[in-house]
């Protein structure tokens, strides 16, 4: 599938064009960056979803330092997209916390990171989705993949993205075949309780702050110093997170 | 050594009595975790660390959403103190962003957000401390060990404490000989990519808000939701992060 024939597909599902644009963008990055499980694959499976196509995320609170938003039952990605629009729009004078409630799918977390780093701002963004993950000594699923993103702008123009699932394989590598189901487990081999416990601490700062379905929770901040240049000095060269 | 060696020993160094209870307390707590790298061994390190004993953290900036402090030059431990009972005094109505400048070195951070959660509120903390961590493919140190604290408060009393750091080993496991330093690597072996990313962006989240030397940067929210106690049923008894 490529650019145009998702654009067309997601237009049939009553999609509004700003949404149909958004949608597209999101999933050629995590294409052209090789993830694609958050790629034009989702596509097909946003078909055989129930979401309503003409919902709109709303800003419940508004503070300076504080935002919570109810995404109101249409998809996560359109929520993050708003939110991100909105920070960019007015940034915080220092730091914001932001709360999204009813966020879900939030896809290749890094791609939101990446935009607001490329508007000047460090973001750390945790969201949650279906468990997947069980306890490293068994048992059912606790905790979602969980990941974390953060972004760190630079003067140089390449900011530095860092998106990490707490999951060995993807479940997307599970649905297709490249990895087991039992392959679908903390990350870390016989060190998966920091994962885990990474995991675990994620879902329930999510949880505790967005309610129990799946959310979002976003820090964006105002940077006081340049750090990533000198690193990537430091780094003599070497790939670093987010690099392509 | 024991808590009242520890207490003269600190006392001899010119700390303030409140000071030393407060260093006390947090190594005492290390130990009876099994933390010992953070316990009482850290007397005699600290007799040969240069600071100083009088000096008082300073809130530089204080907002509803945001604080700014520096550590004038003090241990990082009491820092945090003054922090952690700075934010139970004045809780957020929402949510808080908090950095730290100079504020090294700061302990297991699982102790300060402990603290908080247990006065009812969702903390998050990352600190800098020297680098150790390579690469995964290898050259000089890049990063710290950059734990990651996530801390839940619970109805039950019992809150879920995480605190990673994105070591295989710890740096005084080296010194005490139990690890060779070569084993100073991001954790999970063949996956040490993930660590060394979370490691990374931690590092440089930390220095873009916090800036050059070591510093720490806590978020501090009201939770909206209880999610713990849901969460150990599903657990089935299982020990989850912070238990003891």
């Amino acid at each position: 599938m490529d650019a145009a024939e998702a654009a067309t597909r997601l237009c049939a599902l009553r999609l509004r064009d700003d949404d149909v644009q958004a949608l597209v963008a999101h999933f050629g990055d995590a294409e052209r960056r090789g993830k694609l499980a958050h790629g034009f694959s989702r596509v097909e499976w946003l078909e055989s979803q129930s979401f309503d196509p003409t919902a709109r995320p709303r800003r419940v609170v508004a503070e300076p330092g504080y935002e919570s938003w109810d995404g109101g039952g249409g998809l996560g990605y359109l929520v993050l997209e708003t939110i991100v629009q909105a920070q960019l729009e007015s940034p915080p004078e220092h730091a914001r916390v932001v709360v999204a409630r009813r966020c879900f799918p939030t896809g290749a977390l890094g791609y939101w990171v990446r935009r607001l780093a490329e508007g000047g701002l460090v973001a750390v963004l945790a969201s949650t989705s279906p468990r997947r993950l069980p306890h490293p000594d068994g048992g059912p699923a606790l905790t979602g993949t969980n990941p974390l993103a953060i972004a760190i702008p630079s003067s140089d123009g390449r900011p530095i993205v860092t998106d990490v699932s707490m999951g060995a394989v993807t479940h997307g590598d599970v649905l297709r075949g490249e990895a087991r189901p039992e392959e679908l487990v903390p990350f870390g081999g016989d060190q998966a309780h920091k994962a885990f416990a990474l995991a675990v601490g994620l879902e329930l700062l999510v949880s505790s702050l967005a309610g129990e379905e799946h959310g979002a929770v976003l820090i964006v901040a105002q940077p006081d110093e340049d750090p990533v240049p000198a690193f990537r000095v430091l780094a003599a060269g070497r790939r670093l997170p987010g690099d392509s």
